[in-house]
């Protein structure tokens, strides 16, 4: 399959910027990059983009920089309108297609439902747009019957998102105007309509859109499974905040070695002040989620990435056991608790791991309860703050060595029964 | 795919037993359970299976418990032979079809590349039969020219294994006789050739052929990658020994048990005897070993009981280092030393299987070098008894924790550099 991308605009509501909309980088990566990225991997083979002569290079050095097997069309007279645009792919294309506008984000569950569908892909509950400034569709026996942003009556949004068949040429051509709009044409053509709704997609109009837009990406980049209550509820909260500042500028693994860093720095100050070093350590572990969510948001999620990632995570948790207990502990007792306390931690994240190494599925996914078992790394962590600035060091170790291990066993129990179901 | 087992003889020259020569459990499981359960994995959909009136019950309880997709084929005449037999599979099969002998032990390998051939398949450097003993072909232009037990000149083993057509039978209708063997039919047919080289296979015809058998399937269970040093040049050697003996009494769990008890049994003899404690972690480490092989060897393994050995032996490892370090330790620099050992000899299992868990591939397929890093479990508690008997603990902590530690920090190296690669 191909599709066709419509980027003749002029932008004439940004103020005809020197990069054009589809170009312009939201969390890391320009809109057409995401999109074309996607489709890509759901079986799209060809990219057909219309631009105009102004955009012409900026596009042509975008495909040769990602190596998109891309065409470029140039549209002579933006002027005469986005359904004169989707005419000139008329010779590019052959039965199915499929049209998408450049300055529209979508995301990976739209679009693998959205490719699925026929005809004009609508949203009946569209979450992420205003819907005073979007197109309104009207339908009547699974057909648009009236398409356009001043309906008054509507069933759902055009998501600027198509899958068409070549006959639409023919339509256009009857059309015989200077100045076509898609609205135009959609109008005349009266396609299927196809429902996806309530996923994320959403428009870049205006310099605020552009925010939103950032700020959506990097919240649907928070990884839902294995967050512990902590990481839900406190956490993700703050790590969000701080990924939108930094998706421009640091990639992911700079962030992972910057989380690294601060926890080394949280175990070192366990020399110094005990409660300062918690709270130092609850810091790291807020940072620790950013690099995960920056990956993400901006498509650079790694494997490797996330190996070294965990590797470190358990290295920093054993390093500042190790000097809490250094600086606090007065008993052979307590150096066994200590222990205990170490290997359950790493045990938690083990038995997790372990558990996808044997089945290769998420332990989160295939057993629901496992997310309401205290013990995670967040919690952990969390724990030891509130422990730190009460002073209660030793508490804190049996209260770490015992849930730890509990866990440990009844993940096992959970694992054994699930898998004798 | 069809596939037709010959099971019709009344095994003379074992004596005439009650139990026929296709059910004898061999290493835990019934010779036609294992080739049946591989070609079903294979893509093979119905087995039929010629046998005398004499073993009807025999087999149809066999099918009926494993719950086989198999037809039971009575031949009243078993003394016409095998080429009868075959005869008697005319109605049940159409176009191609497997042909087996009951009494023939096939590994996986061999049947996957077995599969795939025509005519008869043929083994150029058998290795575990007797050739004396054995069925030679001589081949000609690719067609067997001549067959049986007593050619002087020949090129291959007849393996018992055939991929044949319905023509045959036609040849065995012109066969005008009352006993008709298998090698006559096969002479006159003469059948393309196909040659699966040197894989593993043997048939049984007496006692010992089934001894021989069981150790070579036991052996064949041997899991190659991860295994240390030590497994490779001690454990495994005396692991297969026992398994030899254990595999038709215990399950793969019930060894796991008995393992696990062991190590904790040997953790808690430091607080009598330090070299005895030693002696007995590496017996356990020893056992460890034959749950894996038994339940190799029969066809026995599971993800589970490979995920609970996993999590118990982390723990034997962890109760052991703890109770020599409480019964030994006398400074606080050693209980530091002690808890960076008991996290290293952790994170050596978590750096392996987090990486199994990101790539869903074996870490010592993908980096062969990872083998001769030191450090794996067989070797770290080799070292581990060798310094118990010589009663120099704090040096065994020391370089447990430098040996475990550095083993990590390569593996992230080893692991970094075949992703960018």
């Amino acid at each position: 399959m191909k599709a066709v991308i419509l980027a003749a605009g002029l932008s004439k509501r940004m103020g005809e910027p020197e990069t054009p909309k589809g170009l312009i980088k939201i969390a890391g990566r320009e809109i057409l990059y995401r999109n074309m990225k996607i489709l890509e991997s759901l079986g799209v083979e060809e990219f057909i983009i219309i631009t105009n002569e102004k955009y012409k290079d900026k596009y042509e050095g975008f495909i040769k920089k990602y190596n998109f097997n891309a065409k470029i069309v140039i549209n002579k007279h933006p002027e005469r309108e986005n359904g004169y645009s989707l005419y000139l792919a008329k010779d590019y294309v052959n039965n199915k297609f499929i049209l998408l506008m450049s300055d529209h984000i979508y995301g990976e569950d739209f679009l693998k439902e959205a490719v699925k569908g026929y005809g004009l892909i609508a949203d009946r509950n569209p979450k992420f747009v205003d819907i005073e400034e979007s197109t309104k569709v009207k339908v009547r026996e699974g057909k648009v019957e009236d398409i356009g942003k001043h309906l008054k009556e509507f069933d759902a949004i055009d998501t600027g998102f198509f899958i068409l068949n070549i006959d639409i040429f023919d339509i256009i051509e009857k059309i015989d105007k200077d100045v076509i709009t898609l609205s135009e044409v959609i109008k005349a053509y009266k396609p299927k309509v196809y429902f996806v709704d309530g996923k994320f997609w959403t428009d870049v109009d205006t310099p605020e859109d552009i925010k939103k837009a950032k700020k959506l990406l990097i919240k649907n980049a928070v990884k839902g499974t294995g967050d512990g209550f902590i990481s839900r509820h406190i956490n993700r909260k703050i790590s969000t905040f701080i990924s939108y500042f930094l998706v421009d500028y640091l990639t992911p693994n700079q962030i992972t070695i910057i989380s690294f860093l601060l926890g080394v720095f949280s175990a070192l100050l366990c020399f110094v002040n005990i409660p300062l070093a918690g709270v130092m350590y609850q810091i790291s572990s807020i940072v620790d989620g950013v690099d995960g969510e920056i990956a993400r948001a901006s498509l650079k999620t790694s494997k490797l990435g996330g190996y070294i990632d965990s590797i470190l995570d358990r290295y920093v948790d054993f390093l500042f056991l190790l000097c809490l207990g250094y600086v606090t502990i007065k008993s052979i007792f307590m150096w066994v608790i200590l222990a205990i306390a170490i290997f359950g931690s790493v045990m938690v994240s083990y038995s997790t791991e372990r558990y996808k190494a044997a089945f290769n599925r998420d332990i989160y996914k295939d057993i629901p309860e496992m997310r309401y078992l205290i013990g995670k790394r967040d919690e952990r962590i969390f724990i030891t703050m509130i422990f730190c600035l009460l002073q209660m060091v030793d508490i804190l170790f049996i209260i770490l060595a015992i849930i730890t291990n509990i866990r440990v066993i009844i993940t096992l129990y959970l694992v054994w029964k699930k898998v004798k179901e």
